[in-house]
């Protein structure tokens, strides 16, 4: 099994981390192909960021379909370009924030999540409310760190993440914890044996039900709103 | 890997037809095994036939986790005791028809439901209302035929699920189809080639996502609400 | 007019103390039939609890509607087997929680609940927006206390309530408190008098409301969702 | 027990048939008073007929009050006033609507409303909305009679809310039907008996559930937003 | 273009404080026209107030609009009587709260509301639900002051109103705050350079959304639920 | 005032299309600038297309700012990168589809939408639930035609939305009806005259809007989740 797991920023050393991370619950027969998005921003923190990125994205995916790959994993908690990514994709897609709110409410009746910057605070809610888990997610709480501190002062973002997890036990009543952010997953086995509460990281929710997707012969629904866009003749006064 | 996959009603032959379903997508390390609950009725319809079935159904997973079960599939699309299970198990716990609605959100923008009696409707709505995919879920529809008629009659079942399922395309705009029932697995195949239309059985969806669960590490949040539920010194003036 | 008044658990004192709150506010025409339910745990605290009640439950609803019952009453706040016991039932069944939250939202525009454990918050949250008044209950409160210690620590379990009934008024601008355990029954007078806000109790909810669904003339809708259970014959192969 | 039973509108003849009906559920120490708001429409028919018909509304039961009324019911379907009966009474206020919403969801699963007007049809889907019932209420039906015409043509409109009530239960879904407007209340016991669904009039519940909050000792909380409207001192330029 | 802006409330220097606010912003082609309604409370202070605002605000509009006035807006944050005006006026009425909340949420993706009575807070809630922005308004404070404190102490009223606006952005979140009262429009430019925060006056908001539906040509829809009231011929027994 | 009008597709034509019907409706004092995204695709139908157009329209909003527009509108009904332009934007930043929608919840109770192609009515439907107007909007009706075909076939897509218009009336009980795609912008006030119902064009109402938003000060709030994207300084290993 040929599963895409493509990291939407520009920061290669993220990817080999997200990579790593994966590679250890993958099953013996899957072959993790990662990629980077080319030319899109260092990290994604923002809508605009995940506008920049989403173009190159798509590329990726359909690159990697037409090289082999059966499912793609989307390694960024904002989910970009989801939907777009199920119209340009046969395979199933996977969002690893969509991926992380399945396993948290299989696992927990109630969870919270923390991610990085306070501005990704309202985007990760809506999502949520998107995925209907509003009533189930207790609280988005944030480190208040860039996505690249995760890289650059590790033990920092570390201390800051136990922190938090501890104060969605205690202050938000959360049963288990989501973390925010792709670039989290190295760290979250330490995090769950540190607190004692289970953590969640979104990339391994995501490439373990890709792998699960495959094997049950799930694919995108090709004849609705997923549909491959249209190819469309550009007018004569089209500007491009 | 060992998975229990529990038929939460008395009828023998549907728990077959059910493992067979299931045997062909699991993975070739997973050791299902299949459980009937004993004493439960003939088929769940309704509220109360879930509530006489779960005290068995509760023992079922308590013994199967003490041989080595790490995850459970209730195969019911009711969801019965899911709440419960979680509760009494250490593993991860599937219901169907969660597991079939987190795999219907992942493939299409909208989907229908196909489940067997009417009386089952409102159960299943608000089940899919609780899961949070309201907006996704177009309409729950039935074919107005008890559930042990699939077995007993399943010429005609296949005919009435075949047109449903159109209609779920045509009427409702419904890109993918969910079978609200598990004893439908098994013609699953057979009428997403007839119609077309992604057809998605909840007893695949859950196996394999039980499956990713375990090996992604994903058990039980066993802190908060889903703890083990309390031994109680029966009190001096019990009534048992 | 003769109302089944059935406590879930099999502590019998409880039953008592239910039985005794119901009394005082009863019609001169009523009788009140209290009923323990017997095999059930010493009390109900979670999902799996309320299963292993449920089966007794409705044979006692159903031998009492035998016997002349009018209405039920369920006096556990998690309203176990509400809908079940409904489809088992001619007369209207009434649960403490569904009740209680319905006399709240009538006599104020915002409300919290204090119930006993913390694993029962998520629980009674999800009942409270199932009933629709998510936007009307400002927060699911605990006194972190089983619910057995009402009986057998009654002044810390009263000053604990007397505590959170305050913080309710305080914190969440809560105008009136909805106890959230049927073993409170009796405290109700004398915390509302200390605190001098508007308490409670669901078990006086549901046994007032018990009678005017009587005296209106409303039963259960027999022919939807709620029709009785069919009789299924036990098929060839039936493990039971 | 003495209740006020207000109807906002000013036909004196419909008073009369909403007390006639209420007066037939009555327990035996219930007095009922039957008031008609003077000056106002003669019939509510939409939003601005209601806010013309609420001072004299709040008037009359500011009065009746002072006059040993312990509990309020407002006859009109819009449930017009009633956060403003709730500040100015000191008993519990009972709305139609509500409490004919209260009754359906704990006899039925799902039920469906026929009401006079398509006008008046967003207005109710608007009040169940608030009232937490929407997933429980199938659909807002209206036969297209102004409201008089209960009065004025009671065989057509008879005729017409039997067909509407019969394709609530067949298009809908509905368990049972729960009747719009005050005036309908005559008919219900006819409606249901002809058409063997289960027929809910507002008015009846109302009343009952008035019983039932004087008998359980609730009464409106007055410390929060339902507390007596301030006394204001005249400003020295004030218009009026 | 001829605007009605309406003071529901009897205080003429609110009405001449809120007309001088929005004179500062309109259209040189704008003639607003200021009016206080007769007869009513002094300030709206809960549902009741309201309730004895409306009658006399729809006259107000009627007439206004017999003079020309092409748009009302409705100067008070309960929205009083906002439908009940779209029934009677021929123009686009905007509520300040309903056009406060339209331009919040366009301009921040979360805000908090800051009003003046705690009494108020339900009110508000549930008016910013019905128009959908639960998800979007973090919170609805109160300074705890009555609405003619405003004018009375209004350096008191100020310095709450910036205390409140600051622990919006800081325990919220909010990325912009709306002034909750009319009678708060004079304070609001200071209020955001005082605090650094985007803060929105309803009444600024309100009369510029008016101005931008007469130019587009947008008028209240007469065909439906806002059509004018049905004359209705007084009953031969009619108690007015 | 200068405001951007940017059409997110590359088709030159619809552009000034789309101008002209806005240059109708503003102020004598407004410049509109219309812009065509160049590079992007020639019409937006799916979230792939929306993808492949932010990018460029994230710059021409941008350049525009530079060059003194003060607010901007996004004329495509999909509001595509509507929170990207808000993070790199000063001025307030329209959808159509947002704006639209606030009109119609202005001037109506109930409305439909009726858009172009099957595949973007969920997408729709999503817009419409995050901005709260789930319950208001009716239903999002397609004509089943590419958005190009309204300027290839313009007399067979105009007998179609007249058709879907008087349906929205007839079925939906709708009491306005927003058009759901720029480029029926110049059809709106035909078919409003000829069906007699209400249409909006959510062009007309964002730039409207927009008008309204400059002309009271309103500004994107920029300290919160709306902030500039951070300059990132690009990683040693960035793919880029």
């Amino acid at each position: 099994m040929r599963i895409l797991l493509v990291n939407p920023n520009s920061t290669m050393s993220m990817t080999e981390t997200i990579r790593a991370s994966a590679q250890r619950v993958v099953l013996a027969q899957t072959v993790l192909v990662a990629r980077t998005v080319a030319g899109s921003p260092a990290s994604i923190e923002g809508h605009a960021d995940e506008a920049r990125a989403v173009p190159g994205l798509l590329d990726t995916i359909r690159d990697a379909e037409a090289e082999g790959a059966q499912a793609t994993v989307i390694a960024c908690f904002d989910d970009p370009g989801l939907g777009a990514a199920r119209e340009v994709a046969r395979g199933p897609v996977l969002g690893i924030c969509q991926a992380g709110v399945q396993v948290a409410t299989t696992i927990a009746a109630r969870f919270s999540i923390v991610t990085t910057l306070p501005r990704s605070v309202p985007i990760i809610e809506d999502l949520v409310d998107a995925y209907g888990a509003t009533r189930q997610c207790r609280r988005v709480r944030s480190v208040n760190l860039p996505v690249l501190a995760l890289e650059e002062d590790p033990s920092e973002a570390f201390a800051r993440l136990r922190n938090e997890i501890r104060r969605s036990a205690e202050e938000d009543g959360a049963e288990a914890v989501l973390l925010g952010c792709a670039g989290m997953a190295e760290m979250c086995l330490a995090l769950q044996a540190e607190t004692g509460i289970p953590v969640i990281d979104g990339v391994t929710a995501a490439v373990k039900l890709a792998e699960a997707m495959v094997g049950g012969g799930f694919a995108t629904a090709k004849a609705g709103s997923y549909a491959f866009p249209r190819q469309k003749t550009a007018p004569a006064h089209c500007s491009a």
